[in-house]
C-alpha cells in the first residue's frame, strides 16, 4: 500500500497544479485510505489529512491515534489533541497555517467532508476557498492498478465461495434471515474483511420484487424464487454480485424474466469497452429489457462504479457521459421487478480491458434449481 | 416508532421557538431515524429532512425512494428528483421555500451533514443561517424511553447469548479471525440488526494490549489472555461489552491487573447516580486504576453514551461537566494496557435510574478460565 500512496500523492499533487489548487483535505473515508493507506473510523473526533501541493502531507488527529502515522514513508507532520474539544480548533489553525494553507484554493470531497471539519478548517483559514475535487480524485480512483484488481477478484473469490457454501442450507422453512447470516459468517470464515460493501440482500419469493429488500422472517416454501446480492471485501475494495435461484418449479414467466435479464445482462457485458460512454451501456441493457416487454419494470441504473466503495464511479445511467478507459470496474446489474410477484437481477462486477470487458465474477447467470429434500430420496 | 416520532417532532419544535431557530435539517443518519422512524443510507444522493418549527416536515429525496415515506403519519410532503444531477437544487430550492426556510437560522447537526448536503442548502437559501443543533438534539436523545431500553436490553440478549454460543470454539490453535466471524454469524442468528455498532475485536495474548486491534491470525495458545469486545443491535439500539478469559494460566500480573480493573468498573458502576457529573465517575474509575499502580496503563476514556449509535452523548471523560440524569445510557468500561503483554478491558452497559445505576449487561466480569482440551479426558 505504502509505495502506491507515495505514487498516488505525487499524481494528484501535479494534478493539483492544473487546476491552481494550493492543497487538498480529506477527513476518514475511502478517499483518505486510497492516499495515504491509512484507515481511521469517522468519529466525534475530527481527523484531517492536509496534502499541501509542494511537500509531505499534514495530519490534525487525536493523540491517541498517533501511532496509526508511524512509519508512513516520507513522513507526516502530526497535529495533536487531546480530549479536551478546546484544544482542537488549535491543531486545526496550526496544521492549516504550517502547511501554508491560509488563502487560495483547497480541494475537499462534498461526500466525505461533514460540517464538523468544514467549521474547523473555515475558523482556521477564513479566506480559504474550499472547493469540490470530487472529479479530480474520482478520475484518479476510477483506474483501478493490478493490485486493486487483484483485491477485487480475490474479494469476489471470497464471496462466492460463500455463497457456494451456504446454498444446501436454502431448504424450504428457512428464513431469509437465516440464510443472510450463515452467509455473513461464512464470508468472514472465506477471507473477507471485517467491513461489508453492504448486508447481504436475501429474498424469497413475492419479496424479491423489492430491489432493496431487508432479509425477514419469510420461510422459503416450494415454487419460490430467491434472489442473493451479497459482496465481499478484501484489502479495502468490495465485490457486489446478485444470482437469483428457483426452489423447485417457479412461475413460467419469471423464468422468462430471468431469461431476459440474462439477456440483459449479456448485452451489457458486450457493450463495455475502451470509448463506450456509460451511458451506452446503459441504454444497450434498456433496449433488451424494453424489447421484451418489461421496460417499464427495471427501476434502476445498470450498474455503480465498485472499489472502495461499494457505489462509486462511473455510474452506468442514462445520464453519464463518462468514457470508459482500461481499469474501471463497476456492476452490470440489469433487473425486471413485477410487483407483489416477484424480481430477478443479475449483477457482475466487470473490468474495463484493452480491448473490451472481463467479468471478474464467475458463476453461472442462470436461474439455478435448488435440490428439495425429496430430490434425495 | 412512529407514534414515538410525532411526539419527538413535538418537543423539537418545542425547543426550536425557545432557541430561535426556524427549521431543523437532517440528512440521513441515526439523527434522521430518531425523529422521523425511518432509515436512508447515506450515499452520492443527498436525502434531507426539514422540519419548521410550525407545520409537518418536509424531505428532499429521490423519486426512487418515495414509497419509503408512506404512511408517515401526520404526513412528510416530499420534493422528489430523479437521476439527472442538475434537477437536485430545484428540489433544495423548493423544499426550503414551501417551508419558509429561505431566511432565519436552521439548526443541523455539524458531526453528519455533508459538504454535499450543505451546498445544496446554502445554494437555495443564501440568507439562512446554519447554526449547530448538536446539543439540543443530544439532550433530547440522551433522555431513554422506556422502549429505547427494551431495545438496549434485547441487543445486549442478543449479544450474551451470541458470546456464550460462541466460548465453546476459544480451543489452542484458533485464530482470532475465525472467532470474531463465527461470533458475527452467530450474532445475527440470535437475532442482531444487519447493523452491527462495530466488527468485533477479538485479541490472544499480546494483542489484548492493543484496545483497538482487530481480529488477525494470530492463533490462541495455552497461557494467553482473550479479549472480546462486540455488540449488538437490535430495532436500531446497540450493545457493546467487553469481557476477557484466560486459556489456562496467565501470568499472575496480568491476573492481578484483572482483579483492578474488575474492581474500577465496580466503582464507576457505583458512581453512577442521578446529579453526578460524567468527568465525577471518569475520576472514581481513574482513581482505582492510579491506586493499583497502573494510572499510566489507563490510555482512555472511561465510557462513552450508547444508544442509536455505537459512540454518542454523554461521554464519560475528565472533560465532562454533563451532570447523569435518568434515563442515560453509556458504558463503563476501564482497561489497563501493558505495552507487548496484555491489556484487560471489563465493560458495561448501565443506565441511570431513579436512584442509582442498573447494568443491562449481566454476563459475569471474573477472568474467566476456559476450559482446555485436555480438561475432557
Amino acid at each position: 500500500m505504502t509505495d502506491a500512496s507515495l505514487e498516488r500523492i505525487q499524481q494528484l499533487q501535479e494534478l493539483m497544479a492544473q487546476v491552481d489548487l494550493q492543497g487538498i483535505a480529506l477527513n476518514p473515508g475511502p478517499d483518505l485510505s486510497y492516499f495515504s493507506g491509512l484507515s481511521f473510523h469517522l468519529m466525534e473526533r475530527p481527523v484531517l489529512f492536509i496534502l499541501p501541493r509542494d511537500g509531505s502531507p499534514l495530519i490534525v488527529l487525536p493523540e491517541l491515534e498517533e501511532r496509526k502515522i508511524e512509519g508512513f514513508p516520507g513522513g507526516m507532520r502530526p497535529f495533536l489533541y487531546n480530549e479536551d474539544s478546546s484544544t482542537w480548533a488549535n491543531a486545526f489553525q496550526s496544521a492549516l497555517s504550517e502547511a501554508r494553507l491560509l488563502e487560495g484554493k483547497l480541494g475537499v470531497m462534498p461526500r466525505q467532508l461533514r460540517l464538523l471539519e468544514f467549521t474547523y478548517i473555515q475558523q482556521a483559514a477564513p479566506d480559504l476557498e474550499l472547493e469540490s475535487a470530487q472529479s479530480l480524485i474520482a478520475n484518479l480512483r476510477m483506474s483501478k492498478d493490478k493490485n486493486e484488481i487483484a483485491w477485487m477478484s480475490e474479494a469476489v473469490r471470497i464471496a462466492e465461495c460463500a455463497l457456494s457454501a451456504v446454498l444446501s442450507a436454502l431448504k424450504p422453512g428457512v428464513t431469509e434471515k437465516e440464510i443472510a447470516s450463515r452467509l455473513v459468517g461464512r464470508l468472514f470464515l472465506e477471507g473477507s474483511d471485517p467491513a461489508l460493501p453492504f448486508f447481504p440482500i436475501v429474498s424469497f419469493g413475492e419479496n424479491t420484487a423489492n430491489p432493496h429488500a431487508s432479509p425477514g422472517q419469510r420461510e422459503l416454501r416450494e415454487g419460490d424464487l430467491v434472489l442473493v446480492d451479497w459482496g465481499a471485501g478484501y484489502k479495502g475494495y468490495y465485490s457486489d454480485i446478485t444470482r437469483v435461484f428457483a426452489m423447485g418449479d417457479i412461475h413460467p414467466e419469471l423464468e422468462k424474466v430471468a431469461q431476459f435479464v440474462q439477456q440483459a445482462n449479456r448485452a451489457g457485458r458486450a457493450a463495455v469497452k475502451p470509448g463506450a460512454l456509460a451511458k451506452d451501456v446503459d441504454r444497450t441493457v434498456r433496449e433488451v429489457i424494453s424489447g421484451a416487454g418489461y421496460g417499464e419494470f427495471f427501476i434502476h441504473r445498470t450498474g455503480h462504479g465498485l472499489g472502495r466503495e461499494a457505489h462509486e464511479e462511473p455510474y452506468i445511467s442514462a445520464y453519464e457521459d463518462t468514457e470508459l478507459i482500461p481499469g474501471m470496474t463497476f456492476t452490470i446489474e440489469p433487473g425486471i421487478y413485477l410487483p407483489n410477484r416477484g424480481g430477478v437481477r443479475i449483477e457482475d462486477d466487470v473490468l474495463v480491458t484493452e480491448d473490451g470487458c472481463q467479468s471478474l465474477t464467475g458463476l453461472p447467470r442462470e436461474l439455478t434449481q435448488l435440490l428439495l429434500e425429496d430430490d434425495f430420496h
